[in-house]
């Protein structure tokens, strides 16, 4: 491959306005949220499917990787251009299309980032579900890329519940449609189930029809402490497994508590170790009437300082210090190794007293909140460079049990690069086998962002 | 192929009880739900899936067809042995393993009927939603591989929505697992989804790990009449665009109605054309409200003889004559083509003009009913052997005008054989290009279900 003369022609389809390869350029579109980076060595910015198409058969004919790219914003390094190539960025397909009030539907390009969405949808009275935590800057492309989960998921289901039918262009060029405007379309393979969560690997979203839902007319939210982490998350449980349906129960431990408190420079409630949030959607009667039921259950399991909030300013005072725990880490040591497991979510404390016993084996700091309705917990080990090894150990041993509780290594964050590793110890060498049969047909030449999910998959 | 031997090496694996040949009982295992009849060679009954392994190996071995058998109640064909072969029926594995009141979930066999796991789940305070009409009969398995739909979809989705993992055969003898027992996974390509509705081309699904829900404290029901079928679909449009989201919604045409009634022996309301059901659940308190808001929706849209029921006696009186059209629709002519359209349902009183048109155009006898909340019809032409032809010419001039409006030609009954000349009509060849390089990557030698989903797929 001449660079050169592939440069000029990306310049071609795009405009040369839309390709950069200054070294200052490259490294904007080099990272994600793991911090990990590799340059590319072009960024395309296409405007259409059928550029996206034409960029496509040059990378076959060429053989150069592409790496579709969003806000850079993943967890795994699914964006991150590891074997170099040509970052494709949807920056500029970024226009809400359609928002059918009458079907329930939003008709959007890859690059709409995601709270635009909802609040286009918010707007007209509906309601768009899925809420990563990155939802001001992340983008429904790369949402659909790694089928993004977020806080609601408890009772409104991840990304993949919401994508009724998408366009893509695939890794040998073609574009086509999958799924249909429609809540059930039975016609043949479930193409678009497929493509959401491949990470980029099978083509490139180029158009996305959401189902939105009736916006809830009102939404409660309950605050409470417990001593510890264990009796909290036995809590939630009882609230799960109970007939209410809450639309997000989210924990915190001590460690992230205590840190989420210094960086608010606020104080915690004496006789508080770790939080639990429980909230509530629905018509206004009955939300109130769900929180003063949680918070007299939370009170019989042993909670302090509970507290409820019904208007959006009093419901936000209760989230400060949950949102407040990621940025807050990042202050805690020099470096963190963010994972997201996820086990049934009885076996929630099973697991957290299992990750705390692997702390104390390799002397580590581990620190974990995230969402006790789905089982789904963010863990991180806070570390300085020395540890590093260590901290690989305690992921493969913290892996290791969450596969015996019939979990999963990754929730909503996908594989890409930092799990790549690990995939075979859940899924199996069959199934790896399965996965990679089905990137071979649809892409023979190994272009689309070579190097994710799968480790030893052929350089393009 | 030396179809004695194969049938000896057949009982070594099952055990010779669980093979059968003679032709009285091969014609047990011939036709589904549409009447179309194929006879296999034989059939097996295995009890484990390492017996399905060795049938699956020996079938690639001698090159034999299999095909996959729940009940034998789908709608397209999809289990009618049409290259012959050997009908693999899942009716031994038919154990619930596990029902977790905890995780909310369910751990079946295939052959499982669906009626069997709503039991079982009511009585623990659980909800099994996936309600296809003939729960009584079909099978989980056969529910998987069509991903059947129901009267509560428009509430809550199909049956892919709520299934979290599988265990599958696949088509060269290895057996995965795909997904884990959370919500949330993102551990590579979604190959759940993949296999949901694959119609067993893509393997045998011999366990299933299925999400449920809390059931819901109540269920109200209104019943409505309408002066014609156009008011009656409007109004459906009315509730299903306000805030409330009924768990069925469903409407029935005037021919509908009327053989209903006569097959009932019951008489129409006077002014009444066609009927709505309208169906709420949650707190008791509030469908009951849903229900007197809608009644006053329905009344003000120009409903008449109005009902509605809070308790199970009286849901079922209002559900009698909408249960009665499948069965009155056997009576009404000799022959009848089942389709199952689905448009967004803002189109709804589009297609049905449309069809009403096609109708007149071609002379032919067309009757309406199903789910108005999703948009799904189940449309029958209702015909003598002479008007085959045309009905054939009918039911393609009404796929081109649900395409037309965005819609699909399968909501809920899978391609199978009876839609397979269509597929690309509605998917387009690339699409279908798609499929076929993914079924020949999992499926090299064609040995599961051939002749299904693709028409033109070589023979095994």
């Amino acid at each position: 491959m001449h660079r050169p003369s592939v440069v000029r022609q990306l310049e071609r389809i795009v405009g040369p306005e839309n390709v950069l390869t200054a070294p200052e350029e490259l490294v904007a579109y080099s990272y994600d949220a793991t911090r990990l980076e590799a340059l590319p060595w072009a960024v395309v910015r296409p405007g259409s499917s059928s550029q996206i198409s034409d960029i496509v058969l040059l990378a076959n004919k060429e053989r150069f990787p592409i790496v579709p790219r969003g806000a850079g914003s993943g967890m795994s390094g699914g964006s991150v251009p590891v074997k170099s190539g040509v970052a494709l960025s949807l920056e500029r397909m970024n226009r809400i299309l359609e928002i059918d009030e009458d079907d329930l539907i939003a008709v959007v390009e890859p690059g709409v980032v995601t709270v635009d969405l909802q609040r286009e949808a918010e707007a007209r009275g509906l309601f768009y579900p899925p809420d990563p935590a990155s939802s001001a800057f992340c983008t429904i492309g790369g949402n659909i890329a790694e089928c993004a989960g977020g806080l609601r998921a408890v009772k409104y289901g991840v990304t993949k519940d919401y994508v009724l039918g998408l366009e893509v262009v695939l890794p040998t060029g073609e574009v086509i449609k999958t799924g249909a405007k429609t809540m059930k379309s039975v016609a043949g393979y479930d193409l678009t189930r497929l493509f959401v969560g491949s990470e980029g690997t099978l083509g490139i979203v180029t158009r996305a029809v959401l189902r939105l839902l009736p916006l809830p007319e009102s939404v409660s939210t309950v605050r409470a402490f417990f001593p510890d982490v264990i009796t909290a998350v036995s809590a939630s449980m009882k609230i799960a497994s109970s007939r209410v349906i809450p639309r997000a129960l989210e924990f915190v431990d001590s460690h992230a508590l205590r840190a989420a408190s210094q960086y608010l420079r606020q104080d915690i409630p004496p006789g508080a170790d770790s939080m639990l949030l429980v909230e509530f959607d629905g018509p206004k009667g009955l939300v109130e009437q769900e929180a003063v039921v949680v918070s007299s259950i939370l009170k019989g399991l042993g909670a302090v300082d509970i507290q409820s909030a019904f208007d959006e300013r009093g419901r936000e005072m209760l989230w400060k210090a949950r949102r407040a725990v990621s940025p807050a880490l990042y202050t805690v040591r020099p470096k963190k190794i963010n994972e997201d497991i996820v086990v049934p979510r009885s076996r929630l404390a099973d697991i957290l007293v299992k990750i705390d016993e692997i702390a104390s084996r390799y002397g580590l700091l581990i620190v974990n909140f995230g969402h006790a309705g789905d089982g789904n917990i963010h863990t991180n080990i806070m570390i300085d460079e020395a540890e590093t090894e260590k901290a690989e150990a305690a992921v493969k041993d913290i892996f290791e049990a969450v596969l015996e509780m019939e979990g999963s290594i990754s929730g909503e964050h996908g594989i890409g690069l930092t799990k790549a590793a690990y995939l075979s110890m859940e899924i199996g060498m069959d199934s790896l086998t399965v996965m990679k049969r089905i990137k071979k047909a649809l892409d023979p030449n190994n272009i689309m962002n070579p190097g994710k999910i799968f480790p030893d998959e052929g350089d393009a």
